[in-house]
């Protein structure tokens, strides 16, 4: 999400719904997200926001082709599994068929290679994973069956960026009952434009029309309303990922400025699994693995997740 | 692919290594791709090239943003499994994590949802698959196994637009030993626009340089060197795939003028699980699933590649 584009502050609210097709699901979602929020908020937890993954734009309303952001959702998946082990419940909203917590760890190998088949004594066949092919199997799904019988993490599906939009205003408003107990944590990769649906061909474009000319809108400002409006109490940061690294920290600071959040984790995309830094209003927070954290297989969301939380505890005891 | 342009027909094989970075890995792929079809050939095998999945066609030269087209690659990874049961062997040239031969039979479930591990006495915790999770896992299975440890399929990725421009030529070049025994089934989406490297911005596109307009040049269509330099001897199917039905077999049928190869498998989006055509020269056929084989489970490509099969019988006589 999030440059600085004063003019268009308000409009993201209103034409929400016009511009925007409304997903079908959103107000079941809603209400269970709001039912998780209350549940957790009610027992002194608190309750995280993740947005993960890149957002589809169509170019036909029966979509055969699309506009996608680089993202595999790998930062938002980790980061759910810190965020839980610091005892916060989590909403996780993300792009279906992005990476997932704890799963992600095995999402380069295909299933069929780590099986193998055992005839039985009856007709039965067992079949049993390779634990040399998907490796620390054992405890991983240990962990992962102990975080769903929690009921610690809610997760959320989105694919187009209609979708997305209405399901963070959703999400903003649900999250709305426990106030500072609530942390955004906007790691999804937005794209910053796309076409509305009253400009889009309904067919395939054919190519035999020539060369393609695509006039592309921006995409409303979320962090706006979000900030001001829909989560006023809430711990809100947001992510800014540039590919050169001269313009970064200027531009997480004139977000930072705009919206008046709390913190930009601000990083470059070579570079992101090993350094970001954290933007917030007073302050810059270089966080960097070492060589040392790299053998031992320090990930850089721990980091950011143990940075955030002391902040988020902090700007509690402020509020 | 595959639109009548009679213009752009020679552009492709001249300009490819100008327009499209060549990827660095296709000598390699290419070595590889001709020994498994002379392998094969030589065995009297038939040997088919399945393009399947989408293309990403990037924006920025280090990418954040790109073009995709619809693919899940569903029919290519099942097309495969039909084509190795009829006796070929199967260059499977696949968009990186689209569905995959077997794989893709259990592609929408959680990995983790699917384990179960039982301590065992020892300190070794043993993980098992909880096969109502994986229906049909242990036959699936074998036949992987049995697929893999033929070397009857040869599996090639690729990601982008130029990586498949780049392979497919090879494979083109590396079937060419083995005449009409080889088929080329073009099942991918291949998007029919690009930007050239020479137009493209480094970094990232800012949105704070307002709306997005982007022009997009036309992709040189492969098929027309493909029938007539590089793999002239062989059977060649294209796949068409529209959303308007009425355009879709005058627009198969321009396609067989244009490039005068062996078929085009016609499909609409919203119905293409259930009804292609087969056009060819000479006739078009049909091919539906009733009720009941939706009930038992069949698939249309079975019904495809059994069409093909025999077609590819009936060609190799004639040659």
């Amino acid at each position: 999400m999030a440059d600085a584009k004063p003019q268009d502050s308000g409009a993201a609210e209103g034409n929400l719904a016009e511009e925007f097709a409304v997903p079908s699901q959103v107000e079941e979602v809603k209400s269970r997200m709001a039912e998780f929020a209350e549940r957790h908020g009610a027992a002194g937890r608190r309750v995280v926001l993740i947005t993960s993954g890149g957002t589809k734009v169509p170019l036909e309303s029966r979509t055969v082709r699309f506009l996608d952001n680089f993202s595999s959702g790998r930062r938002g998946a980790s980061s759910a599994e810190y965020f839980l082990d610091s005892g916060y419940a989590v909403i996780f909203l993300h792009r279906h068929r992005s990476l997932y917590p704890y799963t992600r760890l095995y999402s380069g190998i295909n299933l069929l290679d780590a099986l193998t088949v055992e005839p039985a004594e009856d007709r039965s066949a067992r079949v049993s994973v390779d634990q040399s092919a998907l490796p620390n199997i054992a405890a991983t799904l240990k962990r992962y069956q102990a975080v769903k019988s929690s009921g610690l993490l809610l997760p959320v599906e989105f694919s187009t960026l209609s979708e997305y939009l209405h399901l963070l205003k959703a999400a903003a408003q649900a999250l709305s009952s426990i106030g500072s107990k609530a942390m955004f944590y906007l790691a999804a990769a937005v794209s910053d434009f796309y076409i509305p649906a009253s400009e889009m061909p309904e067919h395939k474009i054919q190519s035999s029309n020539g060369p393609l000319q695509i006039s592309m809108k921006m995409v409303p400002k979320m962090l706006s309303p979000l900030v001001r409006d829909w989560a006023p109490g809430a711990f809100i940061i947001s992510f800014k990922l540039e590919t050169d690294s001269s313009i970064l920290l200027e531009r997480a600071r004139r977000a930072l400025d705009t919206y008046r959040h709390q913190a930009v984790v601000a990083n470059v995309l070579d570079t992101r699994r090993g350094y970001v830094v954290v933007v917030t209003c007073h302050a810059q927070h270089e966080l960097q693995l070492s060589d040392e954290d790299a053998l031992n297989n320090v990930e850089i969301e721990e980091r950011i997740v143990s940075n955030l939380e002391a902040a988020h505890r902090a700007f509690m005891l402020q509020g």
